[in-house]
């Protein structure tokens, strides 16, 4: 417990918020962190939903209340006013960064860009053998226009030194585990913090979702959002950012969100953090395992390529003989780098117990797998997907 | 050919080699660009050669004349003593760096990193439909151990400027195109060029090859070699580095190098530059395509993770019923970012016309696949390979 005092010492010690414990928060949750109707709720002690994914597509930029909520904990209240940023570690000049001095200091930036959880799909790998963790469907998935300020606006400011690699983000959340109580925590290696291009910032530290304020279970006042990498590498309620050597000690890095497939100590140890997003595609209408009837449909889905600059969609194909032959669909959106891309087919008529088939190219050679070996934890499903007649 | 006197002006003007006729060049070849016999050519006018596969694997660290050779143009001869590598463009500093300078002012850096051409397995997608280009087999492909001096040190030196996006490399070769004779180039993008890490540099100045200089036709004195990008990015003779807010206009990035599907001039502008090379994999042991009888064999090739950092071979199958079922293989190297991996199986019976297929997987989820779409260039060839007992 040690570690847990630790950390409360210090959230006090800065001042960053009063921390209440667990269970108020809890039982608060429903005034505070609202969930909107349109989700559906996957765990009854967390906040964690997502959209039906035939509402989802409708629209390429996500509205708020469609947006999944992927938390480890129940959203901390923080006010604004006494809020610092704390930025230590491999750095000149430890920073401690009020809110408001934080928006006053660095540049605006704004991107739009999609987060998906490394667990989309999850339940397709499920129904291949049991897997531990919160059972999403293909909803987990949002596309957003992000406001804020650069990451590295803000590293330049406090000076890294020539020795760090990694750039290590904690939030300001209280996730009871078995083994103590710790905050979420995730880190990218340095590179990609100062990946600023023209259009997109190598990584947010972000105020605004679709031009207004962060609500409570997406991060308010401010979180990451790093464009290309699991939805877990883009830290809600940040608090501290630690520059460091290496990859970021947290739970969340060295023992989750990874790609374990024998589940043995030494691939645990030596198994690569999960950051980039792959390809994927998906039907989203007629809805995945609903009772559509027999007939005609124009079938309609996402694409997400890989998270990886400068890589985009370049073709999606759907397949109604079980991948014997294909049909390109018409792209509705333009195609852009860290964004999903939504497509629709012509009308197809579907007959009893029929299947439907998607898969995605992008313009970098990539190419979807028909299948994917099953992983422990459940993570980058994205062979192709496929929807039945009947469910 | 106003271009081409532009820099035939240039190169006399910068001193930085007698520029001989192509024609006399290319008379003079046997005895400058010594081709090894070790090497089977390809090209009878300038020199493309590759090493019989099955040799090939018999090393981790590939000797230098079973190194494939990819070259638009006979080697240039370039004296080190009056040669100097000019960067310019969006810099603060324009820099004109003799040799002797360059390898006293940087620090000295060694990597092993596999180099391979975009064309490699190319004979495979020819024999889906013709393609015009060099037939590569499956040997363009090599690991060497290269040192040099960081990019990122000289840039750093000149000073980059802000709209700095991407570095343009120019080599000192005379290429002869119907529409008059320019230099080999390519660009990378500037995230690249100062992603160095502990164990690799985002690009290098490079001057050796497995502790010797380079030889002619490996771009003796001085080439660039990107770890993770495909060998056309590894400028060979270097002689200018121009910083740049966009892509280089070079043919070579321009015009070729790209994945082009329906050979449309909208797809050609539109399409991104190839970058990184795929994951893949190769049997070379029995040499594919080669009478081998049916029999006991010991089945070896090679693997190679994508080009990204971080990223390795995690598994590699072989499946003798054409892909119903797989077998794990030994690797016998160690797994390495940006460097290929060599694998054997046990001993296994092959019967008369039966084929062995194999293919690799890597630790960020990647999967190699079954098949690729045909693209006019003939690029990125990774779907599973195949050798069948009879050829």
């Amino acid at each position: 417990m040690t570690q847990l005092w630790n950390r409360r010492d210090w959230l006090q010690t800065a001042g960053l918020l009063s921390v209440l414990p667990a269970t108020s928060l809890l039982t608060n949750r429903s005034a505070w962190g609202q969930i909107s109707d349109k989700l559906q709720t996957l765990t009854t002690d967390i906040p964690n939903a997502e959209p039906h994914v035939d509402q989802l597509i409708q629209k390429w930029i996500t509205p708020i209340e469609q947006f999944y909520i992927r938390s480890h904990a129940p959203a901390p209240k923080i006010d604004p006013k006494s809020f610092k940023l704390t930025v230590e570690g491999l750095v000149e000049k430890p920073l401690s960064i009020s809110y408001a001095d934080l928006f006053d200091q660095f540049p605006k930036v704004e991107m739009t860009s999609t987060l998906t959880c490394a667990g989309n799909r999850r339940t397709e790998l499920m129904a291949m053998k049991p897997i531990k963790g919160v059972p999403w469907g293909p909803g987990a998935i949002g596309n957003a226009e992000w406001g804020g300020v650069r990451l590295s606006d803000v590293l330049k400011k406090a000076g890294v030194k020539p020795k760090a690699k990694h750039i290590w983000f904690e939030g300001l959340d209280d996730i009871q585990r078995d083994d103590g109580n710790i905050p979420f925590g995730a880190s990218i290696p340095i590179g990609k913090a100062f990946a600023d291009s023209d259009a997109y910032p190598g990584a947010l530290l972000c105020n605004q979702m679709n031009g207004e304020d962060l609500t409570p279970d997406h991060g308010y006042p401010l979180r990451t959002v790093v464009p290309g990498f699991i939805g877990a590498r883009s830290v809600k309620w940040l608090g501290r950012i630690t520059v460091s050597d290496r990859p970021s000690s947290n739970h969340y890095v060295s023992g989750a969100y990874k790609l374990i497939y024998d589940n043995t100590d030494k691939e645990w140890s030596q198994a690569r953090p999960i950051y980039e997003y792959l390809l994927n595609s998906v039907i989203a209408q007629p809805k995945p395992g609903s009772k559509f009837a027999p007939g005609n449909y124009k079938v309609k889905g996402y694409a997400l390529p890989p998270g990886r600059e400068g890589v985009v969609i370049r073709e999606v194909q759907i397949s109604t003989d079980n991948g014997v032959s294909w049909m390109p669909v018409h792209l509705t959106s333009e195609p852009r780098e860290y964004c999903w891309q939504l497509w629709e087919s012509p009308v197809i008529t579907l007959e009893p117990h029929q299947t439907i088939t998607v898969r995605a190219f992008d313009n970098a050679g990539g190419t979807q797998p028909q299948h994917i070996e099953w992983n422990h934890k459940g993570y980058l499903m994205n062979d192709w997907h496929q929807v039945t007649q009947g469910g």
